[in-house]
């Protein structure tokens, strides 16, 4: 079959591969009508990813229709319709069984497509461990655009924004208004937010979470701007959607005293250099973490159902997957007002 | 000055009374500009009030300016523009610091306009005891119209779906939609309801709680819609916006399994029937009880002037108070596509 | 094999019965070693039971060990020592996945024991449908007694507990002082109240309540004692564990204003004469319901492992199976300071 | 009057000084019956205070008798038993009403004794402004060491395992066993940890937290024996009570996934080295900051005054005022077995 191979920094071509085999008898394949390009493969299109080794299939969002299933598996049959959450986990532990699995009490937490232990689903079929766990089927009324962003993109944002702690009243900031950018936007909304202010510096994207009800923020004075709107005092819940350094120290300056800042950008700067006099005076929380899409997923499947989240301007590009390289470029590039970049392996 | 008395049942007058006199240092006067009337001054109106006795100065929601401070007074002066909120306590005890004059620890909780203890404020102007705990200054950006609705209909309704527990992606049901009932969808929205149903007879109730965000719901077959658009399973959460026993009955047969039932309306049954036998196989949470308005003020300001919470459709009728015996009539006839009648004393 | 079987009103036997048979691959037979006596089974032994049948195996409490499962069981092998919980669901749905039997989304909660649908536990052994979802392994480090004690009146009592909302420093009145209440006392103090009144009729129980920490009262004169003790304001939280019109009555009035009543007593009046009046200006929370034992035992099981709490008092009796119907006359009869009964079916 | 005064690093002098001013008439003088030193003056005595300036009159732990208030004062009298708690803010903003003077709508956030702005009350008076704000009255039942310690240390812990989220059941670790880090076991305990790690390098001190209930761990080894006690997953909560980078980065080290950390420790490093790759993999939480004692006190009062906070053990020392130097030094020097030192201004 054809999928994208990493080969190295900006390296990532579409080839073929082995078919997916299922590992044991709770695993199920699934083949992928869609599959996203996600802000965190970016670290791995740039040469920075989460392990040494090249040569293995990327992605970890997907949706398709599963082919075959292992006799362990108890939920799922050939041709049901599913997401492919971003990582899984052993499927037999509490936390597995609440959708923690980035807490798997057998510490088997896997991302899709983050190395060579399990390959990614940006191609034409995935193989997929511990199906009953891993999978959720999808409910009629939500379409595929939808479903690639309730994958991984949504869940991040709505765990960002759960664990800043956002109650309604709240003021909020988004740092960062990539496709888990604007998801937290909408998330903030939902959740009660009195004001929600978008930042970042590309005008078009910041337009795009004006739509959704945010006041775009952005520019040299941002923090200025900010704690004007806010009566000198900062923002109750700070949202960081980019991982940099500098976005990050943004979000820290824009919280009130007693505010938190909720960091679902990836980071992985092992001597960020924290003011913990700054925080001390602020009486600062400060969230970290990488979200269990499963866990997230029974409160925002009826949310986006009901329409009270709308994800209908997210996507902005869809290529086959020969033109793979062609869509990591424009998305790293962020040109062409890029937002959401799906891949089309059925094209 | 003029003010509406209640004489007995269905006979409330406008007539020349007494000016108001602050019963001591820390209390305030203030010049009413608008008052509402409420759906409680409803059972006043038909006789089945919360006081044996007549002859008393009705009204407990009003807006207007502090025309008198005594010396005791420290965050109000002449001059501001202030709500006066449905009730008020000691103003000295730890709740009533936090806004929770319903369970002041004085047991000083008084409520304005239900008995001849506290003169209401349908009126030309109010005495307002305990001044600094009563009043709440009204920001720049809300209107008389939304500044009524925050003395106690709103704050209600807040109350009432704060109690039932409402959570981003609940299902929400609000049974009755007068102003309280109204108010109570928009607060289950910015709560983050994925769905709400909001029942009511009139059709033209309906049609506004729709233009909210709901799905109206009425007729002899309400209690079948709801579980049919739920799968048979019944709603997270229910709001009771009436009192009365059927609309409570109606109430706790919508919520499903380890749901909730949270009681706005006033129900004075001293001998309600309640199934203790289904409540016990469904796990109810039942919840009665009356706002404490300066509690939830500084949670619902801010949603009020960002336009979260959208109160311009809720005002549908306005009179003099010599033309307050028609508002009462109006308002319990539920002509006139009624919503909320304001009653201008400047008029 | 011998197990406890109704047959009307004061009439349990100890009689042969055929061997537990596994309905499906899901299943598993449990060889019961040690089976409680419910205060709840008291409402079968004096005809009140839930179903109209007769000639059904009772009991809803057992520890024992696995000696066949189905090959659809994933967890549980031949010899694994478990305890069997008073009720179980489907296995299959996201409430049943989370522990939340009670609320199972395909409406398959049963309980063992309390109708000929599903067999009791007070036998030598027992069939256990969907056997992942029902069983919970003992660790090590707990006993028989404590384990019984798991099965059902502890996780009743600290529902009763959570969802009364009782926060560090409330104080809490429980009412009733059998195997649930004083499990209710021990829960009490462990969420953090800072006093808890025991009340009971019984001396000898209210001693065991206070020698867990709580301040006894009984009497004609309990309201008047426990206002009196929190200066005429009545407690925070009360949890009912007797399940009598008189007893839910008597928690009503001990709630202050804004307080919460939580009746974990069986009560099948389908009829109970409720104050509306009295809970509107009393602002009441008032929360009956059916614990799902398996949601609430990864909270539990760590604090008795720890000692933080202490079964250690609670069983008093301990009978062969064939001494079944004198072990109901006694419990029911309260005689001989009786707390908790167990049954040995290896005796 | 005498009084403790800063004069530089390791330099307290005993000296004559004025006495104190009322600033406005809102504020009150309290005669000083007892006075703590608090781990933080250890910052100042060691030369790395909050202010550049030395002179100052130190101390933020205040009991004593109300001596002179403003006629604006209205709910303290001459002769009142009073807490003075370590800070206080503007009085008159809806986050002083709740007691939240950290976060003074005003920015009037200000503490006694860590600068030349506000006199200390290691003295024999001390000056309070916003006195209704500040103050708070000692209920009969506890006594001048139990309420010197609910005037910072207690609040402090408190406010620390709160924010660090504790709930029945978790597992927490204590990093450092000075006088807040006791309170912090016992907090701890009393939110319903089910087994507290009570981590010194002083063998005295892990035994003091082992009479409250706790574990003690000290030594080289203590991550390693934490992780072996949590079958290698790490504890849910941290509590960090010194504020040193290395005692951060052991907090750190010692939670579990999704686990969080909550600093009360001084630490004033505005270039902490912080590990965000850690923290993402094992999605923390941090908190960092400063407690508003005043917000915490109505849940901690009834909490010592029932016993269920046990300050009995923590006070091992008591001076005179003339004896300040000796105080500091020994209490610097963590001789003798100290815990907590109290100054008697009386003596």
């Amino acid at each position: 079959m054809k999928a994208l191979v990493y080969h190295g920094a900006e390296d990532i071509r579409c080839e073929q591969v082995d078919d997916p085999q299922p590992q044991d008898l709770d695993s199920a394949v699934v083949r992928v009508t869609r599959a996203g390009i996600c802000g965190s493969d970016l670290h791995i299109y740039h040469g920075h990813g989460f392990a040494p080794e090249s040569g293995y299939v990327v992605g970890h969002e997907a949706v398709g229709e599963v082919v075959e299933v292992g006799s362990g598996v108890r939920r799922f049959a050939v041709g049901d319709r599913v997401l492919v959450p971003a990582s899984t986990g052993c499927g037999r532990c509490l936390a597995c069984d609440h959708g923690h699995v980035a807490r798997c009490d057998n510490g088997m937490m896997r991302a899709f497509g983050i190395g060579p232990a399990l390959a990614g689903s940006q191609s034409e079929a995935v193989a997929v461990p511990a199906a009953d766990c891993s999978l959720r089927t999808i409910p009629e009324g939500i379409d595929d655009k939808q479903a690639i962003l309730l994958t991984d993109n949504l869940p991040t944002a709505w765990f960002g924004a759960r664990r800043a702690g956002i109650e309604p009243g709240d003021t909020v900031a988004v740092v960062g208004l990539g496709p888990v950018g604007l998801c937290a936007v909408g998330s903030a909304l939902v959740m009660g937010a009195s004001r929600v202010f978008a930042i970042d510096l590309l005008e078009d994207r910041r337009r795009h979470a004006e739509l959704l009800g945010a006041e775009g923020v952005g520019g040299d004075d941002t923090k200025e701007i900010v704690l004007e709107r806010t009566q000198g005092r900062g923002v109750d819940r700070v949202i960081e959607a980019v991982g940099g350094d500098a976005t990050i120290r943004l979000a820290l300056s824009l919280a009130r005293i007693e505010g938190s800042v909720s960091v679902v950008g990836v980071n992985q700067n092992p001597h960020f250099d924290f003011n913990m006099a700054l925080a001390m005076v602020k009486s600062l929380s400060f969230h970290i973490g990488l979200c269990s899409v499963q866990a997230e997923l029974p409160t925002l499947i009826p949310l986006v159902l009901s329409g009270r989240i709308d994800l209908g301007r997210m996507v902005s590009h869809r290529f086959g997957l020969s033109e793979g390289a062609e869509a990591y470029r424009l998305f790293a590039a962020r040109e062409d007002n890029v937002r959401k970049v799906i891949l089309d392996p059925t094209r």
